[in-house]
């Protein structure tokens, strides 16, 4: 090894879920919205000055921040904007997390968490979800450098509510405590009102889910100004304009068709509580979610097998080879067409 | 002050130029082009298939890849796609500078070197350029953790040619060696034709000045494939999807109109070589420049005067209040029209 390899960074990243590139896969295994986004977004994008994208972005995306400000009953020193919520996230660890303390969060979470903590030197304590993948909130009443809870949590698919919330909060006085809603609109408490109360917490959300903006890169948190005018320091240590103007005037239109969103997002909340029935139906034990994916398992078939048989048919969910959840399939909620495909195959799968 | 606010990162942000939002302000203190994205970027964006960005995008951006790596005879494992080169760069650094010894970089060059190594704890070191600005490269011979220059240097616009970067790479076989080649399509030499040669050596560049993307943020390296794959990794700890899909298929079809890239490139040398040749009549002292933009100070007026007369005309410039260079002006190189409102207004404050 040559002297300039040793100063290397050796890590080991995320490795996210396979993304084929073929229109006959149904592709269930990104947790991606299945319906395209809002057509205001599909009109400002047609509408976009593309002979005015010689011009720098607006380095804090203000326009966005300003709707979301409203949209909450905040002002926009209340609110960040990134690069997707993982910019928001890995960017919130750098800005919070500089005590010695461990940082504490659920063994059975969303796995960048310990990524950037490998990658940010912050050290952390994992508190074990119960047997029934429930949070303890008694785990985060000890001492720490801060919390993180994903809520609702992936890839379990539950969520917790608000007394569950301000528990946490009640007890954690002293460090950063950061709520990831990437799943939050459907449907679940968020904890976004609690902002103008407790001045250390960050509540973090995206439009990649509920907003079907996946490939649009667009990420938001929500804090006091004291949290958020440190993040929006760090940000601007590191890369000043993450959000381009496309992405920018995409979101914005976004986030004002209120109508469309509730709409898609009611659908697939009722796709999938309908794809729920009928996986318990085949005999699945499916946990009871607050997001647009199903947690699931069977008693008679282990989750690769299922999870092969089903990739040899062109259908693609999520298995994760990880401890306690070896056994068990994230699937995203599709259109009611691709949950009739899966469901078909697995009846054919199951009742022969 | 509470006891968590004890772990917020305490960091001075980067302080970018004014981004003035009137359309009557002629803005020539951003280095952004004047001239719009090529017509081919404009066509791909109107035909953007807005309905798939549910979709994450290429995690790795992988048609500008492909077409890059072609484009400087490389294979698509010699090339990194990020968020603008400040997110290449700032990725960079984490990945490459991990030694305890101090990188170099020239005292005079983009401010955004220090932050990054304040915000990643990496020590550095700064090379004082020569009164003429110029970088001495047996000031890079001794032991150090790693050399950053830019190429053409910002703010001063001067360049080197190819033996001084090869002079560099000769005698820094031990550490990662950066060539940051943001401007270097106005006309100088660029190092990606040496990435074969020096496994040490990566090049970054940037859409946002040659080819008028600015506005979508979009930046990539070039370098060996250990490099790139390390960097690769980083990325992958941090935020996989750094490009979103507008900004990918806007870079694509920009890097294949070689001839409006060409075209508009040769424009903006031609009103700068101009504007130079205009401004030494005047009485100012312009360093030769190889960028888009012109380094300048004037004997009998300070550049702060000069600043604040022109910005009072609805010019805005940029004035650095610095050691050493805080009686240069940074100047755009705009349209001719620009130009020409620049000069009439020099013209009337220095011959009265």
């Amino acid at each position: 090894m040559s002297e300039w390899e040793k100063n290397l960074l050796d890590i080991a990243p995320y490795v996210a879920g396979e993304q084929p590139d073929n229109d006959k896969i149904i592709k269930l295994n990104a947790n991606e919205n299945p319906y395209p986004p809002s057509p205001a977004a599909e009109k400002a994008l047609r509408e976009l000055k593309v002979g005015e994208l010689n011009k720098y972005p607006d380095a804090n995306a203000m326009p966005l921040m300003e709707i979301l400000a409203k949209m909450h009953g905040l002002t926009p020193a209340n609110v960040f904007i990134g690069n997707g919520s993982d910019d928001v996230l890995a960017l919130s660890f750098r800005a919070f997390f500089n005590s010695k303390k461990p940082i504490l969060y659920p063994d059975i979470t969303y796995s960048f968490y310990p990524v950037w903590c490998d990658l940010l030197k912050i050290p952390y304590k994992l508190c074990p979800v119960d047997e029934n993948f429930r949070i303890n909130s008694e785990d985060y009443y000890p001492e720490n450098g801060g919390v993180v809870i994903a809520n609702p949590n992936a890839p379990t698919s539950i969520t917790e509510g608000k007394d569950f919330i301000v528990d946490i909060l009640e007890h954690n006085k002293d460090c950063v405590v950061i709520i990831d809603e990437a799943y939050v609109d459907f449907g679940t408490y968020s904890a976004v009102e609690l902002v103008s109360k407790y001045e250390n917490l960050l509540v973090t959300q995206t439009f990649s889910k509920s907003r079907s903006l996946a490939g649009m890169r667009i990420g938001m948190a929500f804090g006091s100004e004291k949290l958020i005018s440190c993040l929006r320091a760090v940000k601007d240590s590191y890369n000043s304009y993450p959000l381009d103007t496309a992405a920018l005037t995409a979101a914005c239109a976004s986030a004002e068709d209120e109508v469309y969103f509730r709409h898609t997002v009611l659908k697939v909340m009722q796709t999938r509580d309908e794809t729920a029935q009928t996986l318990r139906g085949l005999g699945f034990k499916v946990m009871d979610s607050a997001t647009n994916f199903l947690f699931a398992t069977h008693p008679d078939y282990t989750a690769e097998e299922i999870f092969m048989y089903l990739r040899e048919n062109g259908v693609f969910v999520r298995y994760f080879k990880k401890p306690r959840i070896d056994n068990y399939l994230r699937i995203t909620v599709g259109t009611d067409e691709q949950m009739k495909r899966l469901c078909e195959l697995l009846t054919k799968l199951i009742t022969g």
